[in-house]
């Protein structure tokens, strides 16, 4: 079931009351065995396999209301699900499914005295909102990573798919009551004040993943004091040093800005040294053949003929598009100072054969991934072999970067005594051992 | 320096600058070498020898102008250095300057493919913003494990404390300089309006560390979207299991009630299994003994002649005082759920010789720390054996429990190709290896 909160009733206590039963829900799942959670997974597998024509006719209705409503094709197109695209969800859920069990595992044991052992153990962070936009493959991808995490959920779609997202949500608490565990784990809700009213509910929520625009990131990191894991922006740069190796450099460039420009670990501003600059030209050459317009400053200009004027709002564009700043600067100081101007802490490369310019600018730029002699698309959980991503996080707490399961976990310590008193330690009493034992 | 905000300029423009400053300052902090950040501590050890007389004449100011605003005496006991507190926050300094540094730490290292391997090494969060009450040990605490790990710090103490603040502050920047490190990662503010603006600065701040009353903490909380790490109260439970053996119960009870009834990890609420009650009254008396009011509800005053009625509310008290809430339950199931309704998820603790309950316990109680037949009071940094503690986190997110060093860092993602694109990988192209390596 959907829950439906009508703009009548008063959004806020019903709010708290959905949270608190999801994470009663919750509970249920944390507590269950690892095989219980693994069930839950085959089960959701099941689901998605026995309810497919009912998941498209769903989404074929999103999908005729939204080509009424003359929604872009490109939206149009994530919105779109296909047997293809189910398939490939239903395999990653299996996958998911056999991979090891996060709750639970030991991360650190130690005695603290004889008899008295210490273990810090990874446990579900609690209760997750996720607010995401289109897609509708996010209630699997994320369903599922809360079950193997033993996490509840409430998820917030999109208006225009609405229809698929509940017939997704409905297989999920299908799975769980399958298993065995309360389907009160997860839990849908439509409509913009409800995900207004649960960004208020900071006492029941623990984090709020957002998952589209960098325009929605920005709006929920501005109304909410629930912890949000995610990122707004990725204005990546690649600098090209004094002893980049002009083939190399080509490649990289071509790559992290063609792969896929509208990724967010695409490049957005290439930070030329004036030294290399007179090995540019190729690499302009190559980009326009791939069709990207070049918008330079007046000294790489000279190099690159064919590139508009950069001005300096350049340096703050995500382009999302074939589009590419880029700057000449004087030394390493002054990439690194801009990247940290002007850079959104997502992804940041450098290509260089100098040791001495690789090791200070992996030592030095202050940002969630950093490469040298690497395409900026290579950020990403996957690629990290972190298995299943939950998202790619440019804030400092947390979690950093492309994030995994762990992303979901945190920790409890859990302490095991025979009678043990604090009382008994100290001056002249007993003293700790701190002895590490094998997790 | 002190940077002081006067009221008349504008706050919130000030603080931004003042965090960017603290920022940039850091950001040499950070990059410097382990050798360097070890003699800065060295050199705050020897600072804090040479200034000394300086730092007790600050102190006796302050004390001086506290009798005169009737502080009170437990305030004036906290505000008050002695040399004997100086030597041991000295003694603390040289320790910290001789552990590990865990500034470029490897946490994890895979190889992607051939030549490319990734790391994911421990890294300074950034800017921390220190506010804390009276007991001015927290600057050369914090202050210290900010340089260990590369952190910036802004602090900012009570009003009581302000010239004692100052000239500890100094000692920070003094050492900083010393070691041929920016004074700027180090600042310190004085006044409420300059707290509230900095509270203000979330793009700039990267985390905010409470040190003082839950009142100031939750403060902090509601008026800031900036993470905080800590913890507003310390409501905490012991359950007396029916299979608890009532010698190891009263042990326990009276060390976790009466070791140090103001701190934290200190006992609020006694449950107890109504199969216990019988064995219940020479736990009270040994209360009683200990100068200890218990307030208990009917079932439990039947063992508990002396005990005062409870009221709801008494459940919802952290007392930090020799008064103890007791309730009775039907089973183990009452006592999660009593936790879970009123705990403040720090610390929680059952005596039992049950295995089964106690896994039960250990697996169902969501809190930061989780105990069988141990008392409360061990949940503490020191204890745990973590080194410097800075603070106790009941969030969720990025840190739970008692916090150490770790608490300070986040991590980067460091990459080394050798020409790498991302295009080659996929259908039809080339595997990752995902192949762990030795960190």
């Amino acid at each position: 079931m959907t829950a439906s909160l009508a703009p009548c009733e008063d959004l806020s206590a019903v709010s708290a009351v959905l949270a608190a039963q999801v994470r009663a829900g919750q509970r249920g799942l944390a507590t269950a065995s690892a095989e219980v959670r693994r069930q839950a997974l085959k089960a959701l597998a099941e689901t998605l396999q026995a309810r497919r024509t009912e998941v498209l006719e769903a989404n074929e209705r999103d999908l005729r209301l939204a080509a009424d409503d003359r929604l872009a094709p490109a939206l149009l197109d994530r919105l779109r699900l296909t047997s293809f695209k189910l398939d490939a969800l239903q395999r990653g859920v299996e996958q998911l499914a056999d991979q090891p069990d996060p709750v639970g595992r030991i991360r650190r044991a130690t005695e603290l005295d004889e008899g008295l052992v210490l273990r810090q153990v990874e446990s579900p962070i609690g209760v997750l909102l996720v607010i995401f936009e289109s897609r509708p493959d996010a209630v699997i991808q994320i369903g599922s990573l809360a079950i193997r995490s033993g996490n509840g959920v409430i998820l917030k779609g999109g208006a225009e798919a609405v229809h698929t997202n509940r017939a997704l949500i409905e297989c999920l608490r299908a799975a769980l009551t399958k298993a065995g565990i309360a389907a009160e784990a997860v839990a849908g809700v439509e409509g913009r004040a409800a995900a207004t009213a649960l960004l208020a509910c900071d006492d029941s929520i623990d984090l709020v993943i957002p998952r589209g625009s960098g325009d929605l990131v920005r709006a929920i990191r501005a109304s909410t004091r629930i912890p949000v894991l995610g990122h707004a922006d990725g204005i990546c740069h690649v600098v090209l040093d004094a002893a980049a190796e002009p083939h190399m450099a080509r490649e990289i460039v071509v790559d992290s800005k063609c792969d896929y420009p509208s990724a967010c670990n695409a490049l957005e501003t290439l930070l030329v040294h004036r030294a290399f600059l007179p090995k540019l030209a190729p690499i302009g050459e190559a980009l326009r053949e791939r069709g990207v317009t070049l918008r330079a400053d007046e000294a790489a200009r000279q190099a690159l003929p064919s590139a508009e004027p950069a001005t300096h709002a350049d340096w703050t564009r995500e382009w999302c598009a074939l589009t590419l700043g880029v700057r000449t600067v004087d030394d390493l100081d002054a990439a690194i100072d801009h990247i940290h101007q002007y850079g959104s802490g997502h992804t940041e490369a450098i290509v260089t054969h100098d040791g001495r310019a690789a090791d200070r600018f992996l030592t030095e730029v202050d940002a969630a991934s950093v490469f040298v002699n690497a395409s900026t698309r290579f950020a990403d959980g996957y690629r990290y072999g972190l298995g299943a991503e939950v998202g790619i996080a440019t804030g400092r707490i947390h979690a950093r970067g492309p994030v995994g399961v762990e992303g979901l976990m945190t920790t409890r310590w859990l302490l095991r005594g025979n009678g043990h008193r604090a009382a008994d330690y100290g001056a002249g009493g007993r003293s700790f051992t701190h002895r590490p034992l094998p997790s």
